[in-house]
């Protein structure tokens, strides 16, 4: 449902639970990441106008969300500090055609696909967290319907001005370029690491 | 209360309601680069962690303004379309110094200052309005509470990290700098026009 090509490889969860600390950090960085590239391209896409209430909602709801992980951070000591970026995003976004209309699709759908990754990790870590932080397991499970939705969202926005068959197909090459992107990535703690 | 040095020329609310629909797709334009100038501070001060909620909360609400005043184009069959950026914003961050905490303390007041003069301006558009289309002008009277508060806030937030007395001098300062921009903008159809 997720179009994920290659599921997260197998002990993550084990090694995420085991770094609970530094992913929730991770955590918080990512829905700030995805509220701004949602306002970016609120800015780039302005003649678009079907985009501009749609990704204000979006935007709004990731930094809910950010909002939510920060309060989860502080309750549990954790001090909110600067992550080095990790290679995923950056190694994303290498796949981004530069021409328009080409960019505008890729962008959504690689936003897409990093909803569609994160709900797959955050059913994944939520489930593993269940025995030893249930509160911390719960905010996952309940974070990860929004996921599936900003995933089904933005796909949505990518069928106004593409034909599905379009979107459908580049949705498929850009998972697989995902799925690579994310195994070559570097093992450390980040919801988005190899 | 507001701290504004100067008040509007009083034949701005006229002619600002004999441009309604161009100020009202501006405004939409000053909501979104509100929540930007918000989302763009989150990134920058990181290890300002106090910031990081009241930012976020305070980008939400500039969205949601955003969407709300999406929604009153469209009903009344104004299309959104990009703008030329007036001179108000590049004219006040002149007077934002480079030099970290100075520059801060700067772009926090002349967030608030920002804040200020909409909300000035909010009130003497949404009374002018009242006559022509009043949905309207309650629109600019329930917003203009908002802007009140945000003015508060990112005094509030400059109080967390400087003197009362330095942000109190500072943003005398400022408020002088704010009111020769607006005087010296040239007269068009904007919320923060000359």
């Amino acid at each position: 449902m997720l179009h994920l090509a290659k599921p997260t490889r197998p002990d993550w969860a084990a090694y995420a639970v085991m770094h609970a600390a530094e992913i929730l950090l991770d955590h918080a960085h990512c829905e700030k990441k995805a509220a701004s590239t949602a306002v970016g391209m609120i800015f780039r896409y302005e003649e678009r106008t079907e985009l501009m209430e749609p990704l204000s909602q979006l935007a709004r709801e990731e930094l809910a969300h950010f909002e939510e992980v920060l309060e989860r951070l502080h309750e549990r000591g954790i001090p909110f500090r600067r992550l080095p970026a990790g290679g995923y995003a950056s190694g994303l976004h290498e796949a981004v055609r530069k021409q328009e209309p080409h960019r505008l699709l890729d962008s959504l759908l690689t936003c897409a696909l990093i909803e569609a990754r994160s709900c797959e990790r955050m059913q994944l870590f939520g489930e593993a967290l269940m025995d030893r932080d249930p509160a911390l397991g719960k905010l996952y499970s309940g974070l990860l319907a929004a996921e599936a939705r900003h995933f089904r969202r933005y796909v949505e926005l990518a069928e106004l001005y593409f034909d599905k068959a379009e979107v459908s197909a580049r949705l498929a090459e850009l998972a697989i370029h995902e799925s690579e992107v994310i195994a070559a990535a570097k093992v450390e703690p980040r919801l988005h690491c190899g």
